[in-house]
């Protein structure tokens, strides 16, 4: 019952203007013009409204079934994982040299929006696989990256990513699962994994498994931990499939969502694998591909909040239900719709205006990435560092939150399953725990990255707020509340700063007011500067007033209405430690 | 894998010393000494424990089935609802002179929870009975109260209630399903309606439908509606069992959660009704059932947090991850249980101190209702009426996030089904839609119930909070916070006062904030109150002062934490309508 539309205007939009990409000096940029940038997203957004979305409802009906070892997933999954594999958009931000088409990162995420949107648990097969293929090419040999990084980018094969063991998720320290080194120095890898996406399926002709163990003898805990790839099949020196390896999946997990998606129990049993990276630095390896999958999370708190507005939307326009208490809008009709009330106002432009700001902050992101990567910017690597938990814990809290207000639009027909706005929230719920819970997030945040390479990627961020202020004060209800918002922020800094050295709960117990803060001040710069391009098209005489006056008046909202949000959560912040830690623990 | 265990511990403290039931004045309360409140809760939640919770997940599972008109309920369910019936427990609070117990609405409410939250699915069989009990109740005719009540008290019957269509849930007035009268003065009940809760199952004899219809010829809208009572099996004079109505049970709903209730499609085809009430003054009546339905329903929130946070606290100290900060608490084990880290506190505080607020808020409404019932006092009514919708609206949004947080706990095991945490948040999903979705909640509490009587009822409730503050100046740690929050909720009214008559959507706009201030107002008060409760015990030299300490602990963070959000509630409110209003419906 539901349907999705590729936003490729409001891309448009975030890449022409505010980005300004085809003006940008990272290699690459030049050739993202707006008749290019267009073509592709006009492509992608066809196949995800046209074929991944109509599967979507699908495959949470059918979900996956395991029968003798065997994995399938729902009717018609593969057929459009094939037509994803012949358009190439598994490889968009891949290094041809691999059969990608080497376009930027800004590129690959504005595609994967729609893919993630349409249909969450089956992008996540390619979605893993292109973070695999990632942490190959950072951490691969040659011969690695020759071995398996043509059939990844081009989703013959699929990747997966292997953590969490039954006592151990965020505390990777814990692990168990062992490697023994072989006479062939290959090594021979046995524990079991759970929670593993995409771990079996019947969708490749083979598994590239990256899974994380201890070589008995190395050092205690986290730093003991080494990566390996561990490949369901063992390739062949000519590059063809050799014989299966000793792993299996053992149960697929029931789960509230993503039923599209198989979520395995793996067990290795001896299962040969190939050091990625260095012995014992597995973490540092296996954070690439983390990172990635954070930003890619992040995305999914954006997707599912975007395919679960529009139609609330529709929904909106098409139920008639009450009068306009202004005066009757629909007189021909036995009532108004339902977009005439203020209160659904309200839920749409909560919406709205989150959806627009997170999609300009995720764009920001992956360019922060590709001045890294391809300009070898270290500084735009340590913001987006600082700003990877971020995106990660407060699109996909804020995501969840606004795909709750859509299905909420539809009153008792959002709790039906019939009509698809359940599956929405119930798809959007996995997107706050998984890589890293988002209160793994905020720690990572307030306890690590705040204060990374002495505090300067932060102290970088506030001033590219102060710069923005600064340079465009005709502006004011936009500068006015971001500069209230910054201010806050800072204040919540400084309050760490001085009471997390006597006691570093102080810090801790504001972790995840100080992620949500974070992330209302940076939608607020995205609107600030989305306003800015706005207003300057309208300057410019545009003939498509409509797009640029709904831009601004959007924007108005979030500055109203959700950026005084910072306010909250400073006086939760400067409230300190102490009512949160006090009660003993026998007490709850 | 989850359990319960009824917190009557915390209750006996709201009873005997918050609202000092067996001090009051008010009939029926005397009885209310600590050992007969004690006695019977302590039997309601050994059912809710024992049997009630461990059928929650098996009714999730199995969930309802309907074959050849029949449906069946979850196995055990009327095993369990056998119990129910034998203990009397459906008529705690209905009159002797139809089998029941005549306690107080307050006792009512308390044993209510149990139920609620140990088996929410379940206990809408009963729920729903009571509340068409209570509207034969007060708007049958003493033949109607006959026939229809000592069935329905003792649950050898249950009720439903039946308002939604295809096209028309919240806008009644576009109602189809139609009345015609018969020759004998019976009516002939004809349409379809949607959504009907325990419509239709194998656990009762008999099923007395509440149904909203038109009498042909009868005013247009709302005011053209009237109620009727349609019973499955039509009531012999002598009270046996006659004919089978013409109403059948054309489907039954797949839903987000409470699969073990049976959400129907109920097709009338000229089915036998009588009037209650009077003609086209349905709603009146309905209100009687719906009015108690919200309270009930506010209810649920409360119940799914509250079992939520219960199996969060076991899982926070039984699961071993990371290290505590501040030093290591757990030397012998591999790790600290998650309950010493800073964010999981946080989390399980926002969750006690909800659940420990809304439950003293629930009882303090019930305890108005047994003001206007059993006195007469039609300022307790007033209040009540006012406090109904935020009851309603703010439990359900706040239940529903702190179930939501509970089940982020446990990581990725809060996702897959087999914890029983996925359960808790799809079943309290509902409460936020049904009885009126809460954004309608948020319309009849700022478009009616604020201005109802002129005024004086949210006049009352401030001088209440006024009181309070004046006298116990004592408690600077609650009355502060409380006179601020106080201040807010006014400043928000005078707001809507001064812009509302310009423009109602100034107001209306406003709605949803309002509801969620003042419902944090209410539960500012609650901890007030509670606090001043607990400060006494100690003082007075109470032996259990870990209890005690425990409450006012609980209550700072209440005051630190989520009180001081009613100054961005306002803040949005003054930010008024046109942000919220000012897009064109094709902007969408």
């Amino acid at each position: 019952m539901t349907s999705y539309i590729a936003p490729t205007k409001d891309q448009q939009f975030l890449l022409q203007e505010v980005l300004k990409v085809s003006a940008s000096d990272i290699p690459g940029y030049a050739e993202l013009d707006p008749d290019f940038t267009a073509a592709v997203l006009g492509e992608s957004g066809r196949l995800a409204s046209e074929v991944m979305a109509p599967l979507n409802a699908v495959g949470d009906k059918e979900g996956c079934s395991l029968e003798n070892g065997v994995v399938r997933t729902p009717t018609g999954f593969k057929k459009a994982f094939d037509q994803l594999k012949e358009g190439g958009w598994a490889g968009v931000d891949m290094p041809e040299q691999y059969g990608g088409q080497n376009m930027p990162a800004v590129m690959g995420s504005a595609v994967n929006e729609h893919f993630l949107a349409a249909n969450q648990a089956l992008s996540m097969y390619h979605g893993l696989t292109h973070g695999a293929a990632s942490a190959i090419l950072a951490h691969g040999t040659e011969a690695q990256k020759d071995t398996y990084l043509p059939n990844l980018v081009s989703c013959e094969w699929t990747g997966t990513m292997n953590l969490t063991e039954p006592h151990c998720g965020t505390d990777l320290g814990l692990m168990r699962t062992k490697a023994e080194v072989n006479k062939n120095g290959s090594f021979a890898v046995t524990g079991q994994k759970i929670f593993i996406s995409s771990g079996e399926h019947d969708m490749a002709e083979n598994i590239i498994h990256l899974v994380l163990a201890k070589i008995p003898g190395g050092p205690d805990g986290i730093k003991g931990v080494t990566l390996f790839i561990v490949p369901k099949f063992l390739v062949n020196e000519d590059g063809s499939l050799g014989v299966r390896n000793n792993l299996s999946c053992g149960a697929i997990e029931e789960k509230m969502g993503i039923h599209g998606n198989s979520t395995c129990v793996m067990n290795y049993d001896g299962a040969t694998g190939y050091v990625l990276g260095e012995t014992h630095k597995g973490m540092r390896a296996m954070f690439t591909m983390m990172n990635e999958a954070r930003l890619g999370v992040g995305m999914q708190g954006l997707g599912q909040a975007s395919i679960a507005y529009q139609n609330a939307v529709i929904y909106a326009k098409d139920r008639l239900q009450g009068r306009d208490v202004t005066g009757i809008k629909n007189p021909d009709g036995p009532a108004d719709p339902l977009i005439v009330h203020p209160d659904i106002r309200r839920s749409l432009m909560d919406q709205k205006s989150f959806i627009e700001g997170a999609r300009a902050f995720i764009l920001w992101g992956s360019s922060l990435f590709d001045q890294s990567q391809r300009q070898g910017d270290t500084n735009a690597d340590g913001l987006l560092s600082l700003l990877t938990p971020v995106v990660k814990g407060f699109l996909t809290d804020q995501g969840y939150a606004m795909t709750v207000q859509a299905q909420q639009v539809y009153g008792g027909h959002g709790y039906i399953e019939e009509w698809g706005m359940s599956q929405f929230t119930r798809d959007a719920r996995i997107a706050m725990i998984y890589e890293g819970a988002n209160g793994v997030q905020a720690l990572d945040l307030v306890g690590r990255k705040l204060g990374q390479d002495g505090g300067k990627h932060a102290i970088a961020f506030f001033e590219i707020v102060k710069d923005f202020c600064k340079n465009n004060p005709e502006l004011p209800e936009f500068v006015e509340p971001l500069k209230q918002a910054s201010k806050d922020l800072q204040a919540a800094m400084m309050y760490f700063m001085q009471n997390g050295i006597k006691d570093p709960n102080n810090a801790l117990a504001g972790s995840n007011d100080f992620m949500h803060m974070f992330g209302h001040v940076c939608l607020g710069l995205m609107w600030a500067q989305m306003a800015k391009a706005a207003q300057s098209a309208l300057d410019n005489g545009t003939a498509d007033t409509e797009f640029y006056e709904t831009k601004l008046g959007t924007g108005r909202y979030y500055m109203a209405r959700q950026l005084p949000a910072t306010g909250l959560h400073l006086a939760r912040i400067t409230s300190g430690a102490k009512s949160v830690m006090e009660l003993d623990a026998s007490a709850f």
